[in-house]
């Protein structure tokens, strides 16, 4: 029996296992601040699978002092980041294997038609907070590893499975991990691609601008200068800078993409009584930054952009915002696609799938840009979910699509680390 | 000596009084549900002066039924109205003297250069919540009173002194105070009209916009459909309705007004995360009404308006907005300038400045609107301050126009309340 056979028939026998580890995951919420409950089963489901485990908190001066470091929490204490090591015997090439634990808060509840923590599962498909974003995928890293120790399956290199807190708000649990000494020759993260490959993602960093006006009587508010009204013409800058920005992009693979590198204006909040003119709005988005492009310069155009602003609008002039990039930065990736983690994974999906993945850029920051940007880490995005639920009520995953994704990545273990070590 | 001449040396005795009076008004915060501080120093005075008082704390069932009434409050409880009666010998006509005690709220005390509950007086100026909006009026009202009194002016007609809770939710307090019986042949309000006279007065109705999106994650931002984008949609619908509804204004007392009735959106907020595409906006504002509209012609106006937002935006469609109409609404006053009480207020200030007062519609809603619409009162707004500091920081009165505002309404008070009762 070929390999791929023998892992498809090991991993038919543990869906309903696997279903039930995502159910327990879904069920503890693991917001940020509260990611212990989750990683608690995360620690018991690597003890059973007999990896070596590093379970630690994060300290803050560990971090602090790396450039890629952005992040407003202060205090880790209590939720752990968590490693999990199969050993192999020497010589391969090593695998780090990424999942974040963290997920963002669930919004309106009376958005769900399900309780966001319940792992309700209808129609093959399990519901909840996370269940998409991105717990099926780490049940399905843990079931891949769970089935190389199962067939006893020979391995050269290592296996790091992480299970990191604050992907969400920006790396530090995958910065944590990297700048503890792990480190591979080469990284998955199984985030929702719906089992496209992402060699190359969108980064993305976080900004709050705040927009003065003058505040009247509403009565008389000729007087004043609403923030509402300038906060509105900012808003209107924003989608033109991201307009100019994304027709710079000529890279085919985001040529399915209606917006590669997106500005989401998130957030905002203006103005403290119906009938007096606002002087104040506080304006919290995020702006994708392209695998080409370093932080630093797309903070500095959009500074540039804004102070612009005041050549249409003399308000601007003497009341420039202030922009604060504050809170979640995400590196972008950049991959070339016949780089050895490509091909090798591309291999391995057509012996089980029988035709050649669909490569694309992915829509959205992950914690790939800090393996690669700081850890020098060849990554690759694939993974079971969809974006299209990920952070929204009814968020949900597709069993089936688990399985699926455990199978390649079993595969490209058992290929990957048994590749001679350059 | 003349009646005017004997009004302003008595005045000129009481001015270190009547300043200390304002401060000890401004020093206690008397913002919603905070007013009784503030009226127990009214009511001091009151005695002081030997009026006849009435204190009650409004009840809901009392006042509930009126057409008029529009609170979110509930319950007044503590926090009395104040009526206060000079009774006159009889055979005159009666004046209401009404002022509000409540303040909005000060806003972000950064913005301020003094504590707005300082009361702090400098270059003729005293600073503080409330000083022009209008607890300066209301000392006007009670100098004037504390004048007749000194100088035992005799006369026929009742004066009704009355210090409301509530002008600034929607009028509560003065719809009250007409429930209670207090009535009269004329009423003059002390509102910062820097002493111009205001026979015409803007209504105005709050309004609440709920706006929906789609939720989406920020990085594949074209999946959803942003609140706040949606939301800038009906802003600028409301600018736009506002054009409409001020070029139908031809009355030539609103003629040196920029924006007659102004729509004034005061508040918004929309998102939680800077990386969701929000899914909901909640918008806060105020509809100006003119003197001769009814405000639920207004209401249906704007809400047919923002109706057919649909037909240039489909999202609107599937998605039409929600409008509640809450917390206050003023009606709109309008008195002929040919009125006795207009004519003998314009003659009072003659014999006071020599000149005729500046006469124009007000720019912003009054309790006038509910002693002329409910009560079918003849009212005018006069009063020290100005409007450009109301609600504001920094608010201020300058001191000597309280002293001139209490010398044409003490000058009022002798000649209306001397005319023959018709």
């Amino acid at each position: 029996m070929t390999i791929n056979k023998l892992i498809r028939e090991c991993i038919q026998k543990k869906q309903l296992s696997a279903n039930k580890l995502l159910q327990r995951l879904v069920q503890e919420d693991s917001t940020r601040g509260n990611e212990y409950k989750a990683q608690a089963i995360i620690i018991e489901k690597c003890r059973e699978l007999g990896l070596q485990l590093d379970i630690w908190d994060i300290e803050e001066k560990q971090v602090k002092k790396h450039p890629f470091y952005r992040c407003d929490r202060g205090n880790f204490d209590e939720n752990p980041n968590v490693v999990g090591v199969l050993k192999g015997s020497g010589g391969g090439k090593s695998l780090i294997l990424n999942g974040h634990i963290d997920v963002v808060p669930e919004g309106d509840r009376k958005d769900w038609k399900v309780d966001p923590y319940s792992g309700k599962v209808e129609n093959g498909r399990l519901y909840g907070r996370g269940a998409t974003d991105m717990k099926g995928g780490t049940v399905a890293l843990l079931l891949a590893i769970e089935v190389m120790k199962e067939l006893e399956i020979p391995l050269k290199g290592d296996v790091l499975f992480q299970s990191v807190i604050e992907e969400e708000s920006g790396g530090t649990g995958t910065l944590a991990a990297l700048l503890r000494g792990y480190t591979a020759d080469g990284a998955i993260i199984p985030e929702p691609t719906n089992l496209k490959v992402f060699p190359k993602q969108q980064g993305s960093m976080w900004f709050r601008i705040t927009v003065k006006g003058k505040a009247a009587h509403g009565g008389t508010r000729y007087e004043g200068v609403s923030s509402i009204d300038k906060a509105i013409t900012i808003v209107n800058r924003l989608h033109e800078l991201e307009q100019i920005r994304n027709a710079r992009i000529t890279d085919a693979l985001f040529e399915s993409i209606p917006i590669p590198v997106p500005i989401n204006v998130g957030k905002i909040q203006s103005g403290k009584w119906p009938s007096s003119v606002p002087d104040i709005a506080v304006i919290e988005g995020r702006i994708g930054v392209a695998p080409n492009e370093a932080l630093k310069d797309v903070e500095q155009e959009m500074e540039q952009w804004l102070v612009e602003t005041a050549k249409t609008d003399s308000w601007f002039k003497e009341n420039p915002v202030e922009i604060e990039w504050f809170g979640g930065r995400w590196q972008p990736g950049d991959l070339t696609i016949d780089h050895p983690l490509m091909t090798t994974l591309s291999d391995c999906y057509q012996e089980v799938f029988g035709k050649v993945p669909v490569v694309e850029a992915s829509p959205w920051g992950t914690d790939g840009g800090i393996l690669s940007k700081a850890g020098n880490i060849p990554v690759l995005i694939f993974g079971p979910g969809t974006t299209e639920v990920a952070h929204d009520a009814n968020e949900y995953i597709e069993l089936q699509k688990i399985y699926e994704a455990a199978e390649v990545i079993a595969l490209m273990i058992y290929n990957w680390c048994n590749q001679e070590k350059e």
